[in-house]
């Protein structure tokens, strides 16, 4: 994942999560308030301390398909139609656990990945979780067929930088958008039958034909699309520059900003990075030789 | 509400919602994807075309839960516990219809209303809709005592501008965020028990000491905090730059940062700006004498 939000303390093969605030040992407890956890109520080290890897994507329904689906894949005895929602006390969010897996729903923008990422993190410190593994599951729309999986390279803002600008206390912070890449590189590995697409980024997502409102004509719509396929740019999403991904392109930009797939169609690509992702979590775990 | 959306033509007793995209009339069909409807599968002016009152918030419970409440505050002859969620095909927003009202949820941060205001917008647009007022049904934290209802009179960016800030095709636009006067002075009027704020504020909140990461110091978190107050800032939440709201305030931010008022105490506080709104729409509908 993008170092933006996480540490690591330890040595290569036993990395401990940590987190960047000095503010928080001082804290009697520790609410995450979206999630409907809280260090005082829930014993976090013992619900959530095997986690090995966190899956994320925006669409509740679609984090708790996955979770359904990892679940056969790992071969778990419980029934995987019986998954149940840990923030159901909250309707911000939605979480699963499956075995070592978390999958956990973000909603859209980068705020609501925001919140939701400041809270996890802090989950997976206060449960003392070892050598976590982020993906977001993503689907985007494109500059290129649709249906096609894009693993992220590298994530970049609005004009093609590799970085995150924040407002922090009224003051804007630069973030570098740098992603793990050994995990990519091992995703790209796991998955050699998967077409490599060098790719990309998000920001509010305004270069839409279709919008109430529309403040540029289709030419310089073309033009915009043209320079960001220039600068590597594959697909365009809203929270990849906080975070790595491996997604789906719905749509391809050029032709159009509507979604004209029929819903069978489009329920085959989102299920395209989640077969990627679990041979990734097998093959880790040694399911797969 | 703000007029970065909306558009209105007609004399001032009967205005049709209108759009600010040439492109759309040459549409064949207006999939508003992440609401689950379409000018071709849904008679839109059937089904939405008498709507005269929209109520936006965060959360899909809050938002059923207000819907349940205008039914009966509103005495309609069906079953209040029977609202219908006519989004169900999509989990990314809800949104019900009782009467002339529509209460819709919209996820958190800018991007996530951002999309939803857009099909909304072009919604009302297509079932020919007239004279809609929108309001958001907030809740936020605050500087000042929780609790407190606050009605958005100016919304100012993280520096305290009455601005948005967005990114199109690459380039920064920047729109007002100049509210409808009529509407905030009505509902002043109609809420003159409700104590007044001059108020508030948006953009990604990142001012928090209880974040996974933490830059910045508690005297400079504090510092910034009173410069917010001095500029008429009374409420800080992450939507208002592009809406008009009525908000509560659920915790004091000079205070810390976490929620830690009872549950019971933030269910009483949520229905606060319900109320109001109830009375506003009452009132208008000739309910109220």
């Amino acid at each position: 994942m993008a170092p933006i939000l996480l540490n690591c303390t330890g040595n290569e093969h036993n990395q401990l999560v940590q987190v960047r605030n000095p503010y928080l040992d001082t804290m009697e407890e520790d609410i995450l308030y979206h999630l409907s956890l809280c260090t005082k109520t829930h014993n976090l080290p013992e619900m959530f301390g095997d986690i090995e890897f966190v899956c994320v994507g925006g669409s509740s329904n679609r984090m708790k398909a996955f979770a359904q689906f990892i679940h056969q894949e790992l071969k778990l005895p419980e029934n995987p139609e019986e998954v149940k929602d840990i923030c159901e006390g909250t309707d911000r969010y939605c979480m699963y656990k499956v075995g070592p897996v978390l999958s956990i729903s973000h909603g859209m923008g980068v705020p609501s990945i925001s919140i939701m990422l400041h809270e996890l993190i802090k989950l997976l410190h206060q449960a003392q979780c070892h050598n976590v593994v982020l993906f977001r599951l993503g689907t985007s729309g494109g500059v290129l067929a649709p249906g096609t999986v894009v693993i992220t390279d590298k994530a970049v803002d609005y004009c093609f930088r590799p970085q995150f600008e924040q407002v922090v206390l009224g003051k804007i912070i630069t973030r570098s958008t740098q992603l793990d890449e050994g995990v990519s590189n091992e995703l790209l590995q796991r998955s050699s039958e998967l077409k490599k697409f060098p790719s990309i980024i998000g920001n509010t997502m305004q270069g839409r034909l279709d919008g109430a409102i529309c403040s540029f004509s289709h030419e310089e719509k073309l033009e915009y699309l043209r320079k960001a396929y220039d600068a590597g740019v594959r697909n365009i999403e809203m929270e990849s520059t906080v975070f790595a991904v491996i997604g789906v392109a719905l749509l391809n930009r050029y032709e159009g900003d509507q979604i004209t797939s029929p819903h069978d169609v489009l329920v085959e690509y989102q299920q395209r990075p989640q077969i990627r992702v679990a041979h990734f979590i097998k093959k880790r775990l040694a399911h797969i030789i």
